[in-house]
């Protein structure tokens, strides 16, 4: 029985602006980072959870969250990954926007559509992407927008290769990234359909503890808060 | 030309009560991550340093320093490699000591001999490591106690392979450790003698620049703070 725990980032200023926000480099609010905190006192009492490895994105609201949250558990020391591969999903052209706004510019049932669609792709980034943390990945593969499927396909190589060959030898696992990155891998673990992860809601900070067999089956999910 | 960048961690709650540390895993007091702060600012003020890897040690206050360091660069993205090469001198039996009361035991020319003497090791602590960080680590290699020598054969694998090698690539490197370890590893920058090096003192947070020549050599050397 191996166990893998998965948590969103805390509270960022964009979830306070109610603003799309996506691969946007936006802070943690100071209720952001109590509640990453708050998430390492949850985490530090699930039993003999002992991770070999903390998986995050290049992003800095879930590196910051990574380590607050080895602060408190006694995990400074473990390796971190931070990979582009486990940001949140690309918004597009929604980067910055207001969701109310967007909502009036675009009519609320557009944006649903692109916010809950399995499939939707929101309208595109004019230009490329301009940032030292993405220098050395191939810009073919750097996306202006993505659909949470796109993010699903994205990340799940990250997952089979780095999360899950560990879990495969038995060694706990600990994974903190965003909302629909996190809803991506969730649909993979869980298999839930394309319509039915419309519903899912990830909360900031609420880590969710999946406990598996050797096989990688699901023996038992917890969400603590 | 390419840097390196060394920086030893923030005061730490050991060094606020003048007790002896190593490997023991102190946290940093408020005024260590102050002094982490002004060390990140400072950095962020080197023109064209731009690393591509971040180099500590498995011991919180290197650990904690680094990412107070990253945040402020705008370095939280890079890979950190967290490596038990880069602690602090192993100080045997003397960790948890208060300097003061070392040298009234032992008396004040043997415990200088002990911290001075490149080749003096303290008394050996009496039983092995148990700490989960080092449980991967072949126990053979983990010290019961170091002289500033061994500390330094220890580092130097780790600062050829994974430091100078990327140093090579013209890739600026950012190294955040310890007192004694870093003198170590300046010993060997700057072919100090076993002699000299005695008087070389490391200050908390104070970042040093070495700024260097395709093969390596020394151009420059400047202490900010």
């Amino acid at each position: 029985m191996v166990k893998l725990v998965l948590v969103r980032h805390g509270e960022s200023i964009a979830n306070a602006a109610n603003v799309y926000t996506g691969w946007n480099d936006v802070p943690l609010t100071e209720k952001g980072k109590a509640q990453a905190q708050k998430a390492g006192e949850l985490i530090k009492q699930i039993p003999d959870f002992y991770p070999t490895h903390i998986h995050t994105s290049v992003l800095s609201r879930a590196i910051v969250t990574a380590n607050i949250v080895a602060d408190v558990c006694h995990f400074l020391y473990l390796p971190m990954t931070k990979t582009w591969r486990l940001n949140e999903r690309h918004y597009g052209a929604l980067r910055g926007l207001n969701k109310d706004i967007s909502r009036k510019v675009f009519g609320a049932e557009q944006v649903l559509e692109w916010r809950r669609g399995f499939d939707s792709v929101p309208p595109k980034q004019g230009s490329p992407i301009v940032d030292r943390r993405y220098q050395l990945c191939d810009q073919h593969l750097m996306p202006r927008a993505e659909s949470l499927h796109q993010t699903q396909l994205r990340l799940l190589p990250y997952y089979h290769d780095e999360i899950a060959s560990r879990l495969m030898m038995q060694e706990d696992q600990l994974v903190v990234a965003h909302g629909s990155s996190l809803r991506a891998l969730i649909k993979k673990l869980e298999e839930i359909n394309d319509h039915d992860i419309v519903k899912l809601e990830v909360p900031n900070a609420e880590p969710i503890i999946y406990t598996m067999d050797e096989q990688l089956n699901i023996i038992d999910k917890k969400i603590l808060h």
